[in-house]
């Protein structure tokens, strides 16, 4: 089994993938990955354990979005994948870079049609790029071009379907791949015909920027707001970012609102929209008589870079191209803490508050996040991860990974209660691996937007069976119990001032703790 | 939006399915199925909320198998799908009949490529049968064509993607669509050949019969005995079984073993082996060496009826072309309770001796479970449901689904803690519906069948980051505290009288509970 003095598939796998960059790995494997796991210390690949795949994906993603560079997954077989799918899908829609490694049976056990037999491939392809390796001789290349296929251009989820006879197997020494050149954000920036006609369009008048990608980050938004100084134009960022740098000291734009008939009331009179790392905007759902593009009919469309290009240059350049001058920022007013009744508004008012300096607050608190991402902007500066894809149950996993990405920097996971039921294992993880990560439970007790949802129906009053299943209770999920659980303390809070209270003292402490804020109606 | 005094395509579509026999729905549904939940109140199908799409399609799998008819699930776009692919893998392995009704995006607006939009299809046919939707004056026929290929035969999982524009437009009236006459379990029963030939085969000597699906039930396995008893023949019971009646009063027999080698030594030397509703058996995992089929070579096989057919008439027929009288059963000793330390023995001996009459056992228990599987034989009589696709985190769900199938019978989820991990929030819809369930959490805080399969590898000792990925802790998951999170009362015991003490209590109380057996090594 590959144990004659040379090594096996499995060891050539993760030394190339060490020497091609990959670090970490987010692991939950069965049977079929056993050789791997074996040979997980001979090449010093840390693993980090999760309790459930979604947790291992979600991380993958957080940590891709952060280091900018993949981390691997390890996944048992297809029903491993498919745990892990909807994360995946995430990441795939954040444009993050990950490298997934899925066990299946030995190759010649595939005919027998075993138990856990499926077709793996056909999940992987729903979310990126796929390769199965036919034997240990191929394995160390094929590991080297799903990494290369995950750095991109574009960044994407990057999958290798890795037969266990394939692991198990002498592996030949083969000539060094050659190693890529670093990722960096350097992919397709604008060309000068594309500024040219952003520039063009800014001057015309009635115009926007939708900014997105890495024009979310501060050197971007700094010359987005040069820009709007100098022209007028109204900016807006996507509604929901993969990463955003927010904060005192870098320009603040509103979000696209989430609603369809929000966004093109925004968006209404433009002439011309000039894309900044952002798509053509469209609608989340689709609504009755409403139509899936938010642009008016006319509006000129002008994309002057990619979601992964130097955006920061690009905008620059736009702005010297405008004559903008340099531009003075006003600060957002910083918030206070609230005291009295917890609702939404008190508890994004205290958060904005005492969120540290350079925080990484994970945003999945949905409904519950609207009044936080206004007051945000006078909070220390700091970077939000947003929910990318619409599957729900990112943002626990996704703070494991941020926060291993950066251990200099606390993670706040913003965190609605409904979707964060669906990944909570992610907490255990925390606490295994002492992560500076302080999670904050939205706790409405409701899918409030599936509340919404019924109501924008424009249906009859709903029935007591369509209520209840937007409803977290009876019985009322008991989140420090549950953490306590994962090993992770907690504290439940039901004023501004508890909140407040429990938030100064978890921000300060290391590793993991969780507070529940009950939000009253 | 289909109000207008007619009725719209998600009316149209739960009225149907109330025609034909769905009255369960487990729903974890979003915006894109808003409409349907709209219209369950008028049409009194009943849903039952699970935090997790691995919770419903898993209560699905449990719910068929001892209804014998599906219940539907209710779950959004792509990555609810995904989440829920798991369990209805085991659920495809299990010939469960399910019917999953996932909500899309309106037709009009996939081609927006909004960020939920995903291949659901490709997704879905890697579980069974997919019909997609295509307007509301369809719904209703796609509906039944759905729910007719559930049942079968062969019983399997059927999908339904519907656009929600769909669901939302007006749904004509159209004929009623025949209503299928009831499944039951008379799918192709044997022919007089196979019969001749397996009798044959049986008259022959050195052969077997391994029973499975149908075959599992009280009934086939008196006439298996009166078969062995006259011709001398070994009969052995599948691995993995979807439902297996046991205990007092119903003849029992070995399980095929789990591990090839062992499962290779107990078929040696057989001349033939006759299928009574189980395939031609083969290893689970592939090893270095090891062929994929475990019967010898040369063996003949002789399939006398497949899963779904009415295995007791087709063995009560072949009882009597061999001429078998009806025997007398010798009973497996009734077990006693344990005392003192608390080990895999002790715990399998404990819960066969309290298990209630009729109980329903949930068995996940894995590495766990296999001393009570021997000890059970003289329990009272109670069926068992297992892990069929090898994809875990299926037993809470399954219980959840057993539970509402069967309100009078006590259901006990017997459950390994890692596998347990996957899918707890099925804990929460537990107690959200009272079910009478309850659980034994086997806490050997590992994932011990990881650490076998590392031993199996014959490679050396395994180094601190592979040995970690087979441990739960630290820190060690405390279960009473994650069950009172979701709203379960629960229990820990370290020794076989606590556990007594504490099974005796819990299975009498109405609604669920949950003890933690910590197992000492």
């Amino acid at each position: 089994m590959g144990n004659g003095g040379g090594r096996n598939g499995a060891r050539a796998l993760l030394e190339g993938a060490r020497q091609h960059g990959v670090e970490l790995c987010f692991a939950n494997p069965g049977t079929t990955e056993m050789p791997l796991v074996a040979a997980l210390d001979s090449v010093r690949l840390r693993a980090v354990l999760g309790l459930f795949e979604g947790v291992c994906t979600g991380a993958a993603d957080g940590y891709a979005r952060m280091a900018e560079r993949p981390a691997a997954t390890l996944l048992h077989l297809g029903p491993g994948l498919a745990n892990g799918l909807a994360n995946l899908h995430n990441a795939r829609r954040a444009g993050s870079p990950v490298v997934n490694w899925i066990g299946d049976h030995a190759s010649w056990h595939l005919a027998a049609d075993a138990p856990l037999t499926s077709d793996i491939a056909s999940l992987a392809r729903s979310v990126g790029f796929v390769r199965t390796v036919t034997d240990a001789a191929s394995i160390e290349r094929d590991g080297a071009d799903v990494i290369a296929a995950a750095h991109g251009p574009p960044p994407r989820v990057a999958s290798l379907i890795i037969p266990v006879d394939a692991q198990w197997s002498d592996a030949p020494s083969v000539p060094p791949v050659a190693k890529r050149s670093s990722a960096g954000g350097s992919a397709r920036p604008s060309g000068s015909f594309e500024l040219a006609a952003a520039a063009k369009a800014l001057r015309q008048g009635r115009a926007g920027i939708l900014l997105g990608g890495r024009a979310l980050r501060a050197p971007a938004l700094r010359a987005a707001a040069r820009i709007a100084a100098h022209t007028g134009c109204k900016v807006w960022t996507e509604t929901f970012a993969a990463r955003h740098e927010r904060g005192r000291g870098i320009p603040d734009f509103p979000r696209l609102p989430y609603f369809p008939e929000a966004a093109r009331e925004a968006l209404g009179g433009l002439a011309a929209l000039v894309l900044a790392g952002a798509r053509d905007p469209v609608a989340f759902f689709g609504y009755p008589g409403q139509p899936s593009r938010l642009v008016p009919d006319g509006c000129e469309l002008v994309a002057c870079c990619d979601a992964h290009a130097d955006a920061g240059g690009v905008l620059e350049d736009l702005a010297s191209a405008l004559g903008a001058p340099a531009g003075e920022l006003r600060d957002a007013a910083r918030p206070a803490a609230a005291a009295g009744a917890l609702d939404v508004p008190a508890l994004g008012r205290t958060l904005a508050a005492l969120q540290p300096d350079a925080a990484i607050v994970v945003d999945e608190a949905a409904t519950s996040g609207q009044a936080w991402a206004g007051f945000a902007a006078g909070a220390a500066p700091h970077t939000t991860l947003g929910l990318t894809g619409g599957a729900i149950g990112q943002g626990l996993p996704c703070a494991v990974g941020a926060a291993l990405a950066c251990p200099g920097r606390r993670v706040i996971a913003f965190q609605a209660d409904g979707s964060g039921l669906y990944t909570l294992q992610a907490l255990w993880t925390m606490a295994r691996e002492a992560l500076d990560v302080t999670v904050v439970i939205c706790a409405n007790r409701a899918y409030r937007i599936l509340q919404i949802e019924l109501a924008r129906l424009g249906a009859p009053e709903p029935g007591p069976m369509a209520r209840a299943l937007t409803q977290l209770g009876p019985p009322v999920i008991d989140w420090v119990a549950a953490a306590r659980g994962f090993g992770v303390p907690g504290r439940r809070v039901e004023t501004g001032e508890a909140l407040a209270d429990a938030l100064s003292r978890a921000l300060a402490e290391p590793g993991p703790n969780l507070i529940e804020a009950v939000l009253g109606h």
